[in-house]
């Protein structure tokens, strides 16, 4: 079995220009890049994105981002949790692991986890553990939010919703 | 030219229906269900939705939910704006304008816009008038939003950011 390492991605140029291969590029990526531009600095910004390099190309990636509990509004009681975006395999690293061990590496903070997956990857996110969030729209607006609870938080607003439709 | 009528959407089993044949078909649309469901109410529950109707079939639809200024972290000054969200029209009607009526109803309430639409659309949003608002990671993680200002607003930040460059 291929041992799988997950490493703090390091932003510079190269880190920027196998970026570009993955499908969810966009405004987060052009803005890092202005950035590295603008201050020339060759190397090495402190960044949210991890990673599963293979033969020196980086296959898989996400980001994680911790949102302090004084603004969470999806568990319970309050808490500090971690957001977590643009999880992505290349086409060739497909089926094997790469995407479970980056989540894995996300859940080993052991605080709760929010994503916004897109609809059809829904049966990935299941065997992940992952639940849907209760939909909030005035929270939510266009999103899909599937929540992941470590032991001993709830997601929040179920009990308020049990007591007013009774 | 065909005359195209943008109307605020009722929601009912009719409707939730014809959502079924949207891609963004997703979370907010089974709550929405669940709740005509446990409600037992036929019909007509005040809705975010607006749509454009084609022989009684629904060819196009959004979403529109609006903010208030205090939680505003897009414009300058803090604004009251729209979030626009589930911009789509089915595939046997496009090309007929349906996309730019919604935009540009959405427009009608003199309100700054916000979305956050697929990477592949952005030809649009620009055509719409729409522009990139300035990526910030804390505020928004995984999207790529874009804005549209009505006259005498401006994006929010800008000066800071200038400020802290020279």
């Amino acid at each position: 079995m291929e041992n799988i390492k997950v490493e703090r991605l390091l932003i510079n140029y190269k880190t920027l220009d196998m970026f570009k291969r993955f499908k969810a590029y966009g405004n987060q990526e052009l803005s890092m890049q202005e950035e590295l531009q603008n201050k020339f600095i060759e190397n090495n910004i402190e960044s949210p994105f991890y990673g599963i390099y293979y033969a020196n190309n980086l296959a898989a990636r996400m980001c994680l981002y911790e949102t302090d509990k004084q603004y969470d509004h999806y568990f319970e009681p309050p808490q500090d949790y971690l957001t977590l975006w643009k999880l992505e395999v290349l086409p060739d690293y497909r089926g094997r692991g790469y995407g479970k061990a980056l989540v894995e590496f996300a859940k080993s903070f052991h605080l709760p986890i929010k994503t916004n997956p897109l609809i059809n990857s829904q049966g990935f996110w299941e065997k992940m553990g992952f639940q849907k969030a209760h939909y909030d729209m005035h929270r939510d607006l266009g999103e899909n939010p599937l929540i992941w609870l470590p032991d001993g938080v709830k997601e929040k607003g179920k009990e308020r919703e049990i007591q007013i439709e009774n």
